[in-house]
């Protein structure tokens, strides 16, 4: 399925940001400024609020990266955005909602209904993009993966081969089979947890993190609340990943 | 109480490493290669197997520091090397043996008795230390603390002012009044945790580290075993702590 670029944009740090469109979903790439050899890529995730409102922070994200010489890519989620909704995801949505409001514990089916079907169609996106990706003669290997809907980010760990090392947000609502399936994850893993994010579920953080099988992984931990990432712990994530790209 | 130099050795790098005795406590100084500026001190801390038996790793972490202009300082812990052995800390390890041996769990009593005449008398003399390191011409404030037995690090950094930023090494047995003092500490904090260290007890660090009172504190766990520290771990430990003492 091949890419097709539908606005380009010249930063003032040089960095290339253009917009693209593979199979009817919208995406991301922004390229270092220019220069003779091809971009290692990493594939910058994000929570499902939809791209145009998490455009500033992805192209932060991405500026940053590029200041290493890094390329990076994203692509709209499935039912976020302008693309269609996923009706089984937001009745889960809404019990999830029920749940929470009258105090009940939320169940393993909520769980599961509300993610599983995400990470079932959007590892599949994020592959094909990959493979678009790739051919583009400024973009090269290895790829790295960072942030987002970490259930995502263990699946597309657990399955796509070119992923080489992964940054991954904590957050709560991790389906039993995703934990799973991050035993079988074997690339290197840095794992960013917000201690004090009373949204978060702490507990089944480190539970997901012990359970992955990589050899080497590293938690960091920081206060700061949900959004208070410190920035020593954004540029850390950083040195992970050019440390394993390079 | 005055502080007296006993050996003086200039190492290949330019770093000065002094022994020096204080009140009959030996310890050792490195100051960074000749300048015109005191350097900021890092007190550097052990595990309580004396200090012949830690010098090598105890250089190689100064001469690393001194690299980034910090002065290292360190002295022998109550009981261990060549100082007076501690009976009471003694018969506590003789229990913990037994206790272990006899796979029984490990009471608060034994605890208690294995690490808090350790620290009621190793802070102490930490503070001295730092009383008289300071009228050094050569030595000058802020003062970091790294490492070595953790509720030393606890107590040192809810008690002693002219520390401003500890890193503290994850460890096993911390008494429930070390946990209470945690709760008073307010600086800033990095915490090591070699998370698959079967001799530590994991849920025990991370209920200290949730414990500490400070605003800014890191978790970094790290796979590799008890003594596998991996280097970029220990190099954010050094970036901590350059980060807070400039």
């Amino acid at each position: 399925m091949p890419l097709h670029f539908t606005t380009e944009q010249r930063l003032d740090d040089g960095v290339l940001e253009r917009g693209f469109s593979l199979d009817g979903i919208p995406g991301i790439l922004w390229t270092p400024a220019p220069s003779s050899a091809p971009a290692p890529l990493i594939l910058l995730g994000h929570p499902p609020l939809g791209l145009p409102a998490m455009h500033p922070r992805l192209a932060a994200r991405a500026r940053l990266a590029a200041a290493d010489g890094f390329a990076s890519a994203t692509i709209e989620l499935p039912g976020s955005g302008e693309r269609p909704r996923l009706d089984a995801v937001d009745q889960a949505r809404s019990a999830l909602r029920r749940a929470l409001a009258a105090g009940e514990p939320v169940s393993d089916e909520i769980i599961d209904a509300l993610v599983l079907p995400l990470v079932d169609k959007a590892v599949p996106e994020w592959r094909a993009t990959l493979d678009a990706l790739l051919t583009l003669p400024e973009i090269t290997g290895p790829v790295g993966y960072s942030g987002g809907v970490i259930s995502i980010g263990v699946r597309l760990a657990a399955v796509e081969p070119r992923v080489v090392a992964a940054v991954l947000y904590a957050g709560s609502y991790i389906p039993r089979a995703i934990v799973e399936e991050a035993r079988t994850v074997g690339i290197p893993l840095h794992v960013l947890l917000q201690w004090d994010d009373e949204g978060n579920d702490r507990q089944a953080a480190l539970e997901l993190f012990d359970a992955f099988g990589s050899r080497e992984k590293c938690l960091n931990a920081n206060m700061g609340g949900h959004t208070g990432v410190p920035a020593h712990a954004g540029e850390a994530a950083g040195r992970f990943l050019a440390r394993h790209m390079r």
